[in-house]
């Protein structure tokens, strides 16, 4: 099965937005053994995407077209695709009927704009759309079936799942690809590389093996046709698995947060926080995943040093003789927030995430970390080359992956803080 | 000038990248009032490449290649485009010279693999690579200029800047171009391509309008040739302004978070934050702008009810009575993060995100909002038809609207949320 992509959308030509449609579709489609073979993008001109459609359809068995289906004047899948099938576009009874239950379900009237998105090459099938207003299309041409999808990758994403996929896999017979992805913390892309290279040289040709750096997770990719032996990959898995040692958190979808929650699941521990520089991210990655509330308290975001005092009852003359960034502070806030939430263990931040505030002796990229319990208290200081974004992000990681061995009982710190630890 | 883009890459196909290149290229040229007319991504295959560049060349004055310059087999952008120009690769001097140069400053030695990117398409000329091994290809083909550059985004970014750039501002007369974009909050896409119609339908030709949607915050852009009269651009931002009215959140890179702190600032007034069901997402994004100390003090993260009552002091009667997603309740958690905080205002939220946890009488979705200050406090309940992601960005997003309303003194609830509300 041959498969073409045409995007659609200004703003992706004048580099607005970066296109992450197309990698959900060729991620969508792999398990299946199918890729995408050439993709086109070109901006909101009828003439173009005409030309485009005749042209990719041509030599495809499949062309998904993306975007272009919204209800503004720029929107024009629908009519170029009726252009090219030398068909009117018309009031499609399908498309309108799901657009009034659509707006009947938001309370939104049918305006005039979204009035458009029901009107459809005339004779084309439809695609529900479960999350927006405007239906897919699906037509034939060239023996080519067209699939125009969503540009909002939410939509896209549903619609790949409800509509398109279960019809490719009627149509197509898929070559099926197994894929399995596991979630590393803490070891470089170039320090996996050389450790595979190292003591994995031996790996088989059947199973391939790729890497994907998301930061601060790296993913590992093993993939195989479907036929192979399941002992096998088993046994790659497993070698794997043992190489990335206490690094591994798990197949994905597994992160850093989920990880740290099943962890304290499976031990009873109730689990808080109490941030200053991260300012609520290491609380709201954490309450991101659903049914977080079964382990996780809640938090204190004490950016200020009279919430430190008064909320998490930092002693104000340690404050001042040692300054918000210290041992000292950071102990005492762990402790205020195992007290104040009622947990048994958890993560406290305090640090420098810049650009202002640094000081010769604690610069921009200065954090004390402390994590573990009342009598199991751990600290440590680390010096970040990160912008502030970057900074705020690995210590959110790090703070996760500190707690997430210690309540693990793996050793206590991953490869890639040793060359950022101060004391 | 009419420009093509030509990405190479099966990573980029696989999906197991996200192509920023094509944007930074893009955004690079824009300036200059020069577009990309058409982008086209394939695999790591000659012919397939060879295709595409006689092909992209044919009706463009620049094609700009991307990718497959490195020292690896799939690496394969020269050998396609010797062939299409027919002629043989060979050694470049200039080319090894410069990989020489490189391998000494590092210490590397000069590898087999390595030497590969100083083959090249006899009689072409280079482009210098400031950041890597691989310098860049120029050559002209159908009278049109190839520009072969390398994938790595940090080496691409240096060679538009020391090598594209100046070689194609030489060529063509630039257009200079200027750029508006305003941050809208409130307004749904479709809703402003109304108002627009109808109160704007006199808009002038040399001012380009256009939207992007990126949830919650929407963007207008205003593009104008750098010679235009600026008391006409004046006129009509003034215009557009006017009709966004209390929607209007500034220039960007205006956020919603930031022009919180901004309003807050003027006042001088200090914030904080109540969290229940966004678990700290609305703090994580005040403090993620740089400076946000001067204004944010703190917040409590009130996942349990025990954070509630020990740490914002809501009473456990009313608690049990209401239930945590009440008025009541989050008027108290509002109070109480006000008064440990030490802040003047401040927004509360307390709600069900799902996917569990949802009753009849509140289903998932529902969500309470206070917001302001001790004496000037105002609440509302809002039911919200996203999944759980949608609805803690969506709750984070109005609940700073909602208080950089209440602190500016514009209307209380932006045109969006009316359908939302439940009492």
């Amino acid at each position: 099965m041959k498969l073409n992509l045409l995007l659609t959308g200004n703003e992706l030509m004048a580099g607005d937005i970066i296109d992450s449609n197309s990698s959900m579709i060729a991620q969508r489609i792999a398990p299946f053994g199918w890729r995408v073979s050439k993709k086109v993008t070109v901006g909101d001109d009828v003439d173009e995407l005409c030309a485009e459609i005749e042209s990719l359809s041509e030599n495809a068995d499949v062309l998904i077209i993306n975007g272009g289906l919204g209800p503004t004047v720029d929107d024009l899948t629908a009519e170029a695709m009726a252009r090219v099938a030398g068909v009117q576009v018309c009031e499609h009874p399908e498309a309108l009927a799901s657009l009034k239950a659509w707006c009947e379900r938001r309370n939104y009237p049918l305006t005039e704009a979204n009035y458009k998105q029901a009107v459809l090459p005339e004779g084309c099938g439809i695609l529900a759309n479960t999350r927006g207003s405007a239906v897919g299309i699906a037509m034939t041409h060239n023996d080519c079936l067209l699939l125009a999808t969503p540009g909002v990758p939410s939509e896209l994403d549903a619609m790949l799942d409800n509509a398109v996929m279960p019809m490719l896999e009627q149509r197509f017979s898929p070559g099926f690809i197994r894929t399995l992805r596991l979630g590393v913390f803490g070891l470089g892309e170039s320090g996996i590389q050389e450790m595979i290279n190292r003591e994995l040289s031996d790996w088989p040709a059947d199973i391939e093996l790729g890497f994907r750096a998301s930061m601060p997770v790296l993913e590992v990719k093993l993939t195989c046709r479907e036929s192979i032996d399941p002992a096998h990959m088993a046994h790659w898995r497993g070698r794997v698995e043992a190489l990335m040692a206490d690094h591994l958190l798990g197949e994905i979808p597994v992160s850093l947060p989920s990880a740290v929650l099943e962890a304290c699941k499976q031990q009873e521990l109730r689990l808080c926080t109490a941030e200053s520089c991260t300012g609520g991210l290491i609380a709201s990655q954490l309450t991101a995943v659903a049914g977080s509330s079964a382990v996780f308290q809640g938090g204190i975001v004490s950016y200020s040093n009279g919430v430190k005092i008064s909320q998490l009852g930092v002693d104000a003359q340690v404050l001042d003789r040692e300054g918000a960034v210290s041992e000292a502070v950071v102990r005492q806030m762990l402790s205020g927030a195992l007290a104040a939430c009622g947990a048994e263990v958890g993560i406290a931040v305090t640090g420098i995430a810049g650009p202002a505030g640094g000081t010769a002796d604690k610069p921009v990229g200065t954090v004390w970390i402390a994590w573990g319990g009342e009598a199991s208290m751990h600290a440590c200081e680390l010096r970040l080359p990160f912008d502030r974004q970057g900074f705020q992000r690995w210590v959110a990681a790090l703070g996760l992956d500190l707690l997430r061995r210690h309540v693990l009982g793996l050793p206590n710190m991953p490869n890639i803080v040793q060359r950022f630890v101060q004391s």
